[in-house]
């Protein structure tokens, strides 16, 4: 144990500059009270309890201006709250519990102080909506773009692998696919998104309640979030689980922003190539599911759907409605494309 | 327990990229086995053990191009060492034993994989001076500076804080300072550093072995890396203290490169005012300095000096060498001077 009175004065590794002392403060306002935290910012580190025989989780997310958002899109409170959030989807991805985060911002000159009151109440929102808290931070000024890194540190009885899929299983989704994309898809198309989906890029969901739910009400074998799109995440659970995945495509969830679209295979890009919708994929065993879908509803008003099941084999199989296989459907938005 | 084999296959928030994907295996290659990672880069978080009874402590430090150092000063070797060295610095800081690291790369489009193979191995080297692993990361492009964001993870039976110094306890320093400053200040101004200068700024020492030492051998108060110079962190450890801490300006262990210098008071405002040495200051009782020393001087070959006493009061109070009150000296090196 730490003696003394618990430090809630500033994150650890800011450096001392006039221009930035009010931020400091404002950043330090978003800490939530941590129980773990046996000293929080204001010291050159902070220290998180060794919560006794669980896990610690550990992970980090950078998020960069006209990689990975543009400030014209989004609000300095929505640019932030979407660092974080894409951030504390790997904990929700191994059935982790937040604790804290780490956030390193580095921002231009140009950003006044109610810039940085925006982007921290975006951070501060995110955090308290996975009741996590700020363990600490850095903060400089950026002669370029707008860059945030967040770390994140949770912890978990018994960590969900995406290496654990066996044939036999069955996959699940949770929430529905393809907003996210969408809304970058039409501003880079120069249009301005359905709300529901600008909704999807702006404030993306928190599955950490609902993954550790799904994890006690089911056997689930593997799991990952869907940050860089099914397509693309399935291949990834496929090749660590050494199995090969069949996703029913007819049976994907589309978002509600795209269910009446008028080219259906655009919306099926979207909803499995896009990514940062920040859903789960999970394998469990046969008649797993249906306790499991039902708290989700109960709980988070959340739809779980099955999109397909594992086989011995490699690699993702796509099978459209009438079981015959098709191409990967393509589409969504790349992050390495948004600069041409 | 995480069942299953340890995947040591990549950092896990690390996008999928043709072009990153040889990047992302050298910077796994950096990885050090780590004991207490029951799951290390590969899925979406890496799992840390919780070590026993001890305090897992966490920190973070960013470095951006063109604020904390220039490409033109440095190679790519040299800013990857140094960057994790700064972060790692504060878990010397606390006397905690370093676990592992998640660092966060943007890099221009330009970096080509040689590039960025340099980055790695500056970012290796360290973690094998410090016993460090690799625990994960995230890398993107950057369409400006590149940023690197290095957040450290340790363990601490107790780990020292900077708020303990004492009336009464005498203050130390360990190794020589201003090597870091002198070298910046020379670039600025044109020059090529004293190469032990360079060398100062280039590979920063990795204290976390000495200030465990220090304070198994010694009753450690309070203890702080000198990031932003002996004046600022002075400072910081008077205020957490609440004490006042007396420097005596003469006791000061200039770097070698400065100890020659013309004007000595500029040499002087080096070596407090300049940052970046991550040499520690402690606090501690009088006499308890002796075997910490010559522990200190046997295993590492470091100097540990004594640089003044704490009182009652508050602040930082700067005495020459005949005891009279000073102003603080000046000098070094702003990091938000560098645009200019």
């Amino acid at each position: 144990m730490i003696p003394g009175p618990r430090h809630g004065a500033r994150p650890g590794a800011m450096r001392d500059s006039a221009e930035f002392r009010r931020i400091r403060a404002l950043i330090d306002s978003v800490a939530a009270p941590c129980s773990e935290a046996l000293l929080g910012p204001g010291d050159d580190a902070a220290i998180v309890e060794s919560p006794g025989r669980q896990c610690l989780v550990v992970s980090t997310d950078l998020s960069v201006e006209r990689v990975h958002f543009r400030r014209e899109w989004l609000t300095w409170n929505a640019i932030g709250f979407r660092a974080t959030a894409a951030a504390i989807s790997d904990l929700a991805a191994m059935a982790a519990r937040p604790i804290g985060v780490l956030v390193s911002l580095a921002v231009p000159p140009e950003a006044d102080a109610r810039t940085l009151d925006e982007l921290a109440s975006g951070i501060g929102e995110c955090l308290r909506e996975n009741g996590a808290c700020l363990l600490g931070g850095d903060l400089s000024q950026s002669p370029g773009p707008v860059f945030i890194d967040v770390t994140v540190i949770g912890s978990a009885d018994v960590p969900v692998r995406r290496s654990g899929a066996r044939p036999g299983d069955e996959l699940w989704v949770t929430g529905r696919l393809g907003g996210a994309a969408l809304a970058a898809a039409s501003w880079a198309a120069g249009l301005e998104p359905d709300p529901r989906a600008r909704r999807a890029f702006e404030r993306p969901p928190s599955r950490t309640g609902a993954a550790r739910m799904l994890c006690e009400t089911a056997d689930v074998h593997a799991l990952i979030d869907l940050s860089d799109g099914l397509a693309g995440d399935a291949e990834q659970m496929a090749a660590a689980s050494g199995v090969r995945l069949v996703v029913e495509s007819a049976r994907v969830p589309l978002h509600p922003a795209l269910e009446d679209w008028a080219q259906p295979e655009v919306a099926l890009g979207m909803a499995v190539g896009g990514g940062e919708d920040y859903e789960l994929l999970a394998a469990m065993p046969p008649g797993m599911a249906g306790v499991a879908a039902a708290e989700l509803a109960r709980e988070y008003g959340l739809d779980l759907s099955c999109v397909g099941r594992v086989e011995a084999g490699e690699g993702v199989e796509w099978h459209d409605a009438r079981g015959e296989i098709i191409s990967r459907p393509a589409g969504g938005f790349d992050h390495f494309d948004v600069e041409s």
